[in-house]
């Protein structure tokens, strides 16, 4: 995270204070020659301060999704985005794949005839505003209109309901990656409210009893906390309000990550206990061990695109993204550094740098445009690469490589021939340090207070999100949501989900912040996207 | 390819005679006990002879993709089917990301606005009786309606116009792997004709000259043969006639795969030279070296699902599936033999020899369900597995394993410690032999004859396809067309095309079918699905 942002009164359970880091900008600390010329912004990308700005210029200008299509809410993937948002849905493959009774991955049509759709009435009444509605098919009207899927429960489980015949069918676990569709009426935003969802990986679970299904629910919070935490993204654990639950489910918990500068919470994950009430409605049974025939139990949870949006906004700063190795399309770029009379023998070391490391498995590229290094550095500064390796005269000389982190700024000269262990060693550093910085950031921006004022005067100067004591009840909830633009119950935070603990955490003389019932718990409000 | 298929009329240029190859119902040759009991066909897979019956039973069973969800022409991709289809097209990921300058994979949205669909006339025309319209957006209609894409082109040309400024962008290849949407009026066939195509691979690239454009088409021509080399499957390349070219294109070069039994072409890849056509309606223009502005020259190539049908279709037989190595999602399956008093020893062995394997990176699976071999044989064949590996008592005391082949049936027993490198050499040559099999077989399915009588009657008895001597006219091809249901002109074939070949062949003294005018060439005349 940058040093820009202005800083907040800190949270009173706030960890550790925040490392003092090395400047970011590397060339005031900079000894060679070639580092002198300041890098030309070309595209002018907006400061990080202007965040809003800054993340619709960098999607752009860093080459990640083009929102200038014809139709609003709509992007088209840019190769370098495109990669960013594979390595990261692999990690959440690699993790379905590999739970003990695996995932397996589906893919399911898009379309919905209207009365399979219109068949389980809470969600129509959820997304009735929303859904995009095929009538004509060539130059007729169809029968039946056809629903684009906003999200899946009525494309699956109709077929659920013809696969599962026995217990022995149970456990069922299967996800998909698919783009999905909702009539936004309000702003659309780059990558968080948009028309076409386009990457939507939900999974859906069937089970024998509820209590296997609250295990899946367990199962799936780790999963997402695996994912997030490899793409480096913070997040906060919730449990939705009763009012802001998905349409049919017991019970949602949502992933929310908080974004810097605005502070505003987005949703970046849901994990839905679903119980019987599609089952019912879609008649999916099985045979028990005892012959009777019983309806399954449910799970389904998602994450979408939102989660490379907190990707990107959690980790930018002036220059642009800084991309987690892990997701990185490119680990390390290579560039030469090339004075009259001694060009080939930098790129001869240049390119046998770049054999090396790419036979030792790395995400490597070798940038031998004809433009300045300083274009060059500005260039993969701005869409985040982990680390720059810079070639020159002297550098061959010495048998030496200069690595230079993106995170930090920091370079550090390393013998060629340790090139291999000290670029991997790195490469783990930065992706733990990207994780551990915007972790730290994140708790800074959590006040717990039995104080309403004192919390919605920190919200509303865009300080965080607030921990406050609450009684759950919507009537309560009402009131206090209509004191702020955009403020919301984001819900009981971890530590009180009954789902998610042994025993829950029990808070002593505190009382709710409108009623002032006695409560044991506080809940979580905020400004959200 | 089995041997109950009937034995056609071979080619007179026919190559070399299929090798005898050894019955592929090994239990014929067993000498192993535990090989006597037959296994139990569960489902009752219907006869490889019956062609079509077999292709759209064995998709359920062997679990590829279900066509049974609530709309016509829409399938659900399961588990093991996703896993196909996924390593089949990261072969032709491959070959796209690695070509002299890369392609770069995109993702562009599913809905295009009538406006700009309407643009291109010629596409227009050729699809509007097959595109689905959006016209309502949650309860209201929209202002404009939307096609959900039949093709990507005016979804993706104005984009271009936005990012080609210069030369210097040029070439700009690029693809996406995405679905689209045909309302196809005719009979649906699984995978073949389908309403959701689901898996659509469209390449399209740039270019600064109609040169580049042609070098381009070789490009293109040579990934998709690598990627049909790659998947087995063998195929025709012809171009085709001009009046079944890609609405808008110069030319239209085409796959065909020869299905087994009833020898019918199904067109599984095209690569189009689109020239200025589009690139005038779109504007989009490069500036050149002397300030001066063009048009770009474009291609664009395109590979569906349906190299999954032709790739089960080429391999099946009365078992199942036999899925090439490189795109099977398990390579080979250990089935434990178990004895009273000895199933520890065995599964010792199992366990030890599943995680020597894996840690090889072989795609490997060890069925401990508590079913019969025979009933895992069963199963794993039905799949296509490439290679099954039996481990008895017998097999512990002696060391070795026992390898059975799913395309041959042979057996062959291998120590213990030499189970990596056997397997990956018998994996290699399982994978040649399927793709010499298949090719074998396919070129007995071509007949060339001067004769259009001979040639008719050929392709009536549902022998295969036939080349006989054409002038290239709609108006002598349009009488013969009608001669037999389906017939369809497939269009010059490969070495008489000139962007494929510096020198065309040239025939001597043959004489178009139907006028009788002396020409050149021989065409292709096929059934068509």
């Amino acid at each position: 995270m940058s040093s820009e942002q202005v800083k907040k009164k800190s949270n009173s359970k706030s960890k550790s204070k925040p490392k003092t880091k090395p400047n970011s900008n590397s060339k005031s600390k900079s000894k060679a020659t070639k580092q002198k010329k300041k890098p030309v912004a070309e595209k002018g990308l907006p400061l990080f301060g202007e965040f809003s700005e800054w993340f619709n210029q960098v999607l752009i200008d860093a080459e990640i999704i083009d929102y200038r299509y014809n139709l609003k809410g709509c992007g088209v993937w840019l190769p370098y985005g495109f990669k960013v948002r594979q390595y990261a849905f692999q990690i959440i493959r690699d993790l379905l794949d590999s739970t003990s009774v695996p995932h397996g991955e589906m893919l399911f049509p898009l379309l919905i005839p209207e009365p399979q759709f219109m068949k389980e009435k809470e969600t129509v009444k959820g997304f009735e505003d929303e859904v995009y509605w095929v009538k004509d098919g060539g130059t007729k009207p169809l029968d039946i209109k056809l629903a684009l899927r906003p999200t899946s429960e009525t494309a699956m489980y109709p077929m659920a309901s013809i696969w599962i015949r026995s217990h022995q069918d149970l456990p069922l676990k299967t996800y998909q990656i698919a783009n999905m569709f909702r009539y936004e009426g309000k702003n659309t935003r780059p990558l968080i409210r948009v028309r076409e969802i386009t990457t939507f990986k939900e999974a859906h679970t069937y089970h024998a009893t509820a209590d296997e299904c609250e295990e899946q629910i367990r199962e799936a919070i780790e999963c997402y906390k695996g994912f997030f935490d490899a793409l480096g993204v913070p997040y906060l654990v919730t449990q939705r309000p009763k009012w802001d639950t998905f349409p049919g489910a017991n019970y949602t918990i949502a992933f929310d990550c908080i974004f810097p500068i605005n502070h505003k919470a987005l949703q970046i994950g849901t994990v839905h206990n679903l119980g019987q009430v599609f089952a019912k409605t879609f008649d999916i049974k099985y045979e028990t061990v005892d012959g009777t025939q019983e309806y399954v139990h449910q799970t389904c949870y998602g994450i979408s695109e939102r989660a490379i949006a907190a990707l990107i906004a959690s980790h930018g700063d002036d220059k642009g993204l800084k991309i987690p190795p892990r997701v990185a399309p490119i680990e390390a770029v290579i560039v030469p550094i090339l004075f009259k009379n001694k060009e080939q023998i930098v790129l001869d070391v240049c390119n046998s740098m770049f054999k090396t490391l790419k036979e030792a498995g790395l995400k490597v590229r070798l940038d031998t445009r004809s433009i300045s290094p300083g274009r060059k550095y500005f260039h993969w500064e701005l869409r985040g690469i982990p680390l720059r390796i810079e070639i020159g005269p002297r550098d061959v000389e010495k048998g030496n490589i200069c690595l230079v982190r993106r995170d930090t700024g920091e370079k550090d000269f390393v013998p060629q021939n340790e090139a291999v262990s000290k670029i991997t060693s790195l490469l783990q550093e930065i992706q733990q340090s990207l994780w551990d910085s915007a972790k730290e950031n994140h708790q800074q921006w959590i006040l717990r207070t039995n104080d309403l004022e004192e919390a919605l005067e920190y919200i509303d100067a865009g300080n965080g999100v607030a921990d406050i004591p609450f009684c759950g009840s919507e009537e309560c909830a009402a009131p206090i949501e209509q004191r702020l633009e955009n403020l919301k119950f984001l819900g009981i935070p971890e530590e009180y989900i009954p789902a998610l603990n042994k025993s829950v955490k029990v808070e002593k003389d505190i009382y709710c912040a409108y009623c002032s019932k006695l409560v044991k718990q506080y809940w979580r409000i905020g400004r959200s996207y």
